[in-house]
């Protein structure tokens, strides 16, 4: 039996608890998972790609199997350069659906290998997106709930720095 | 590693070239697949549960990781009994998501453990529910394109008995 | 210029107020309109084959460019017949829209000439369906903004005759 | 200020954790919280009207603001019968909103001062259909999280029964 | 029985006709309803805070139980000052409801007693956006039916003054 | 019979082969069909109100009973200026289908007699929005089967001038 390795994808701006579980969730199925922060050089982001690297590897520092990564290019492309074809995604509610269907049938046409692997977000506040959460912590709300603690300082951070308006 | 087995389920009443190719793919992922067709005592069905059985088997007989069951009973005992915790899932479009998301955390409720994997349908005739399929024999219009070759047959022969109406 | 025939099937059991907005609306398109009663006898019926038929035929009495039959079979296989590739249908809402989707994509394929064309349902109680109207008659609510003044009575004769229950 | 009375309807067939949740959060809202048991004369039901109520009654009997009623015709008389305009209905996913948008818009045709106020299910296996929950107790699956004790007995014994099948 | 108070939140640039229905109906229900005007400081808006507020200040003149405020902040903290905890939102269509949706849970979690309740937007025109509102006004369409005349001469003299391209 | 003239109106920021399909088969079903393509001052385009209608011309060059034209203001009062009262559309998606729903129903008010008929995409690749195209051209993947030759070459242009990043 070969080594099933899959890419789990994001931007990642910053990783929350519903990420992790899916994170956790994965590296029970495959023999590794690999993160891959993408990075998309037309968008604005709030933590830089080393900061979004940096707080996924505090986070997944006990998982074994897991590994982080960037890529500044096609999704595609950096799943053959691993060596594999298996994405993994999380759907959390209809409106991740429709983008996601539509994003899985451009990669499997542009590779027919590649196959995406969804999983359902079971995560209590995994419906919590990341423009909601940087809202919260905008007007000092309780994220507890839906940030890892190394995530929830950072953001802490940027909040005082004055860069989370 | 340990072994990779995924279930993929369905009432498969008859199977189709749409869940042929969900097998395909999931043979390619997981170490082994074992495709059950699921028997709820309440429902009526065209084809009985060991001709069901039988067609699916002509159909795989050359995939060497794939093998056919059936069960009467609930999904995640079954996946229990057969010692993993994967299921396997097509997904063609909106309304299959909403019963599956339903479906996939009541069995993660049922038992944590439980992941149940999501593939998009790709295939071109996927979309093509039973229910049509099923029409367009009744009215003996062209099916080629969306049942193998054996199955084609099985229903033309329920269409000839009066089964079909 | 041919002339542009539009076939718009349906069960019309009964016909309702926002059918004959969508029949008024082709009629303005198209140059002759088939109003096609699709008779399916695994199903069973409020109006029998007939009485749909001529409850449509008094509503359009006035519409010069449009028609009324019945057929038994396979939308396409009636489409033929008519020699036309046309097909007309109106879109109340998402679900119509997943079942439209499905149903015009079986039917392209199976003749790739056929053309479904979907209007929106603009008229203001188009939402109410079938079941809903036949609902309201059963326990004697107000249907008069909904139903033809001929359907309105002979819903309620089949009211009085104990059919609605 | 007038007395706010809101009628909580459903078939309640029989009664959930998830409808319980809805009473509950209804009842601080509304100075009176009415569940309406809606009776089908074309419906089959597992429980009779009686033990519904039954149910039910046990359940709220700690709510001072809730009480328990039945009926067999329209809504929207019932409503009225009581002497209020406002209807109490949960949403838990997609499908529950494009049908409950439906009755929604009838009723405020029938009766322009109907109000449907809709609250999110948060309860979290309040995406439970009684329909799942009848296949948990068929197969003797793990209902605890679903149903109040007294309906799970209630389920059990119509199970003993030989009811559900 | 303690006085029930709705807060009505938006941005409201500007009110529509839809808005108005929604609060006429929710005046009917609730003792008092509050309009806040919901200020997002990294938000464009065509009117400022105070022009909003006062358009509907004008709008709302003959409403007894109604008044106007603004808020800069999260909304479940202005719902807390106002010492409720009933939050009243319409919905519209699909596309709302996903993303109220996420509010509702979010606000829940944020404070477990605060309930949001939705209502449908019942008005004919209730489906036009603020987007297309201003769009329609950017190439001179007719607006009479979408909104309330105080907003439409608002809306013409920013066009006249250039802030509509 | 009066000429049918239908608008098939859209950015074709660039025309894709999409958007060709629908072309064809409008073409098939009206006298005449007008692509027009619609500018809005208040948006950003990859390419020119000229070069988009250039491209569309060199791709409907063989298409004897279309054309291509532009406008600047609402499309309502383009479709009055050709003296016609048909928009044809293309739906790939539910998230289409929603917006479209509301534009539809817009331009109906604005004028009575507008219908827009709406069209399913049926090409294979007719998924792919020109966001997704944009991407993929910025990172040189396959474009082949999205985009007509002379737009793969006018993409590539665009690229190599720096434009897409």
């Amino acid at each position: 039996m070969s080594e099933k390795i899959a890419v789990y994808p994001g931007s990642f701006d910053p990783i929350t608890k519903g990420h992790l579980d899916m994170i956790e969730r994965a590296a029970k199925i495959f023999d590794k998972v690999i993160v891959c922060v993408m990075v998309n050089s037309s968008k604005e982001y709030l933590f830089t790609r080393d900061e979004r690297e940096q707080l996924i590897n505090d986070c997944i520092a006990e998982m074994k199997n897991v590994e982080v990564d960037s890529y500044d290019g096609l999704l595609i492309d950096y799943v053959k350069l691993r060596n594999t074809n298996i994405i993994v995604k999380g759907l959390r509610a209809f409106l991740d659906f429709e983008y996601e269907f539509q994003m899985a049938l451009t990669n499997k046409h542009l590779d027919n290998d590649i196959e995406t692997m969804f999983m359902i977000s079971s995560n209590k506040h995994s419906y919590l997106s990341s423009t909601l959460v940087k809202e919260l912590v905008k007007f000092q709300g309780d994220v507890t709930e839906f940030l890892p603690k190394n995530v929830e300082r950072a953001m802490q951070k940027k909040y005082e720095e004055g860069y989370i308006r």
